[in-house]
């Protein structure tokens, strides 16, 4: 078995143990934020974890309706013009806790007396020390390069401190419920083989999700770019139809994140504009006629995300398997990756 | 002439109208921001708008240390949950002012009492209705379905009122000057011969930029994605090689934006690692060796974005008109996107 897919296999004991052990640190920072009633959030963080940060992004919005920023790292280490964080909430995100320009955010957040909370894999790392609040994901070690436990686990962190934030005890409680709903659609892998097979022969493709699962779009169409070279391009539907849908003709194949909620409806609607236009639909979720359809397991749907990337998790990982590549290490990339 | 190089041209003199005429609005709607202090920022917009948008999230930063979130519009619309904008500052860009989705976002923070600024090109449009101050593009009717002078003018109003709020007269006067250096960058557009010939065998494509040229990349990766079907994707460099430098092969091809400026270095090094891989480069702005660049007129690094994006105008124009669309009306795109 390849590490990614022991590291897949693994989820739903890594959100177990993350909800045994880190209900102190959540409950800490969720109390701090609540005293201090911060504004707004800002999120630092790369790759998987900025996919996590448009989790949290909806949520804190849904939840606790906090505006919600993406930093410009860049501001702090390039221009030396960092924004002032006043009354805002400062969030890092990172596996490693390792990229310079990640930590350079929470250093000046701190700096400024901003409540700051990591969340990373590795507590003894420099984003760690550089927050008031860790939260770890107690992912144990991830070796494979695409990340897929420790994105589940950030998802997991941040949908329980939100929820705490929220004061919310039915949705901490449904939280308990997903290590088990997450096994459940673990086992649905063994029905891919179809889209496995058809995925294989794609170059280009979209990816289409929203409010709940725009970042589900976004992390699916990075481990199909990271494990396959295919060029895949996440949006929403509202995004999609303002100009990068001039791309879908015969054949050109969309992918819908569309688990049962609010959005399912508007994924619904662009996957038939994409038919409309000869192109091919694929989703995960509920779907229509001959479509290549990934099932989900039923979850509230504020915790789709939990459930709705493991297929396009697996569905990269079989298409790079089928393609013959080094599924551990793909392509030359690295684990750690320090930017700047 | 197509009207879509039509409109091109015209931005010089569109961006002489809106700074003799917007001069008033945009002071008037600084002092308001300046009067009331509000912590940060939210900007709703879409396609063209919402890389408009991101420009603007790097200037607010950069000069008035203001973070700035992108709006989650789905929170208004689908989940009946908006946020809280208390002591936010919310813009609304959209050339048409039509896309109920944007005019959501305005009506909400105008009720809840939030300082609200409209960016349009049409000054009767419902979004121009539910702001407190309305910035005008002075464009003239836009025809062709791909935004060009919209786009630039957005830009330029988005730094006169960053500027404004700064209180920065320096700025304000290097403004002025940009008509002039617009006029000057369009006429280096009979040097693109070479790289429209080689950019018409593209199939695939990932623009680099950051800071002030972060938005520069998606809307260069637009008008090539909108014009000629060409499976672009932006980035900037630190997220580029956060898991999507993966696709980078032999011959993949990777398009730089690099004025002078603080983040030419990192764009070069990206580009270096590029052709480490085997990749093909091309450069808007400084190359180096053999690499294919589109030459830019020299301007004060916080403007670049106006300049910047011509030459991926006229390329995309190019190689939309060697592959025989209908460069007006692409593949089918309407001109105003209704989404919700």
């Amino acid at each position: 078995l390849s590490l990614v897919r022991a590291e897949i296999a693994e989820q739903p004991e890594v959100l177990e143990r993350m909800l045994a052990e880190e209900g102190g640190t959540i409950g800490a920072a969720a109390r701090e934020i609540a005293r201090r009633r911060p504004r707004y959030a800002v999120i630092a963080a790369r790759g998987s974890s900025d996919n996590a940060a448009r989790y949290a992004q909806h949520l804190l919005g849904r939840l606790v309706r906090m505006p919600v920023a993406l930093a410009t790292p860049s501001l702090h280490t390039l221009y030396h013009e960092p924004p002032r964080y006043t009354d805002g909430l400062v969030i890092g995100i990172s596996q490693s806790g390792a990229s310079p320009d990640i930590v350079a955010v929470l250093d000046e957040a701190r700096r400024q007396g901003c409540v700051t909370v990591a969340v990373t894999n590795d507590t003894t790392s420099p984003l760690a020390g550089a927050a008031s609040h860790v939260l770890a994901l107690h992912a144990g070690e991830e070796r494979s390069v695409a990340a897929t436990k420790t994105y589940t686990a950030s998802i997991a962190v941040l949908a329980a401190l939100v929820a705490s934030i929220a004061g919310d005890r039915a949705r901490r409680s449904e939280l308990q419920g997903m290590p088990e709903a997450l096994a459940r659609q673990l086992a649905l892998g063994a029905e891919l083989d179809e889209i496995v097979a058809v995925a294989a022969g794609w170059e280009r493709l979209a990816v289409i999700g929203r409010g709940a699962d725009y970042g589900t779009a976004f992390e699916a169409a990075l481990k199909l770019k990271e494990l396959t070279r295919i060029a895949a391009e996440a949006a929403s539907p509202a995004d999609f139809l303002h100009g990068p849908i001039a791309m879908v003709g015969d054949g050109f194949p969309v992918l819908g994140i569309a688990p049962p909620g609010p959005t399912a409806a508007g994924v619904r609607e662009l996957l038939d504009v994409v038919r409309g236009r000869g192109g091919d639909t694929a989703v995960i979720g509920k779907g229509s006629g001959d479509e290549l359809r990934l099932r989900l397991i039923a979850v509230p749907d504020w915790l789709s995300p939990l459930v709705a990337v493991v297929p396009a998790q697996q569905l990269a990982v079989g298409v790079a398997e089928r393609l013959g590549v080094d599924v551990d290490n793909p392509f030359g990339l690295e684990k750690i990756t320090r930017t700047t």
